[in-house]
């Protein structure tokens, strides 16, 4: 761990915003340089309070994104920001939408965004995006901000795996909604009733207090409880337990090392076993018990 | 491949639904006995014809799953549905309901319909759907569904794995929602516009011109347009290009090594090393790699 940084890892150190963004690219892109890359700037790292922001699709999870990096700035607080779109380059409305809201945090070096696409390797979303959280600490960002939409296991994982995590919640979503929404109740530490102003917010209020867990109600929009909310996280922070960073380890070295292993499959040896299987020559269980082996 | 099937295979094979029943629950809970018994079933496998049948939440793709089974029932054809719940035991509503829509083939023989829980072991979703398909296949059913929620990669993985996949979408749904929606555009093989009877399905028909697919218009309420969709199925079904199927099993290979892998892993091994990385004693990726070398 004493082995000096590597000199795009010294840039980073040193806050050059333009050696950050090329190494979030190399991570993003899984180079080959990556590896080494993020083992030097881990002994950097440990300093940022990282806070998944995840919620239902249409909980304006990207205005109180936007809401809170301004209250962390009046607070002189370095944010950085990693945003995991749920769609493919086909869809542009949502993201196009995202991004505007996010500009008026344009020209503050204070602040860094990074927009990442959830379409790439097998399971490695999850990985990826925390792979891109230890540069932006090692950086010298104060908060770490992961926001991430809250449906499907992939995406619930990416925020699932931050230190804290925040789910925000809004009134008038639909039934089938909430039954996704369920899978994700689990993993607040804290709730964030956002549009707390529109009708339905005193009912979800109530439908929430049978959950153990803090709850914050904004209008992002019109940064209504944004304090309040920067206080919650502040109070998460200081009572965050120590063996919430081993759970979070543990969890990560599961999911880095099923990517791994995957990765280094040889392609032509799977294509030829699909060919096998396929033709009933042989069964998958077999073969993947063979390739355990080696 | 000539081994005699295992017992429990032999009565799945001899069409006995409480052995079908036993050893679905023997592989969706993932105990000893399930490598043997998928092993043994496999070669009995491939006469079915599997279709993922996925879609934003709300499109009606559990109504619409109803009617399909009935259609296919008028045709004389065995069908097995595999529902996977995507919400948590915390939500009853949106599950209860499909439950209610689906008791209506609950006396019929042709029709076997198994409900798995999303949440459990780490990626573990497609392959464990997947393997239960197997069993179902090797049970003699025509047609095995598979119906997802399309939201999140490893939902929309369990759909795209299939060898066929309908996705539908239905008129009234949010901005947020097309987002997501634009990740699962891609793997269909056939589009059902289904509540094409409401206001905005002639504009999203229109939107959805640009899709180089098939798109079948349905209201699966009052089944109209279901001998459509079943006609459109069988056109795919006639059509799959044999490559379809290799692909398939050279993704489906890839998962579950992933799976398999992490599975054995030492979890005092991984939490040893989760100590370690949290005090910065060690960086995670080098010890990923030190456990690739074993």
């Amino acid at each position: 761990m004493a082995a000096p940084a590597s000199p795009l890892v010294q840039r980073i150190l040193d806050g050059d915003p333009r050696a950050l963004a090329r190494a979030c690219t190399l991570v993003e892109n899984r180079s080959a340089q990556a590896a080494d890359l993020l083992k030097s700037a881990f002994p950097h790292t440990g300093h940022a309070f990282t806070v998944g922001i995840t919620g239902s699709p249409g909980a304006g999870k990207s205005t109180l994104t936007s809401a809170l990096i301004s209250e962390l700035r009046r607070a002189g607080q370095r944010v950085a920001v990693v945003a995991v779109d749920p769609s493919s380059p086909f869809s542009g409305g949502a993201i196009l939408g995202d991004r505007i809201r996010m500009a008026c945090h344009h020209d503050d070096a204070g602040v860094f965004i990074r927009s990442m696409a959830t379409r790439g390797a097998l399971g490695g979303l999850a990985p990826t995006t925390h792979d891109l959280a230890l540069l932006l600490d090692a950086a010298g960002f104060d908060w770490i901000l992961i926001e991430t939409v809250g449906v499907g296991q992939d995406e619930i994982d990416v925020a699932r795996l931050a230190p804290a995590t925040a789910v925000v919640l809004a009134p008038g979503m639909g039934d089938d909604v909430q039954a996704i929404k369920a899978g994700i109740l689990e993993i607040a530490d804290v709730f964030v009733l956002n549009k707390a102003d529109q009708p339905g917010a005193a009912r979800l209020e109530q439908d929430m207090h049978e959950w153990p867990r803090p709850l914050v109600k904004t209008v992002a929009t019109t940064a209504d409880g944004l304090p309040e909310l920067l206080a919650a996280l502040e109070t998460l922070r200081a009572a965050l337990p120590p063996h919430r960073t081993e759970l979070h380890w543990a969890a990560r070295l599961r999911q880095m090392f099923a990517e791994r292993a995957v990765a280094r499959l040889d392609a032509n040896q799977v294509d030829a076993a699909a060919r096998r299987i396929a033709g009933r020559e042989c069964d998958p269980y077999t073969i993947i018990e063979e390739w355990l082996k080696v």
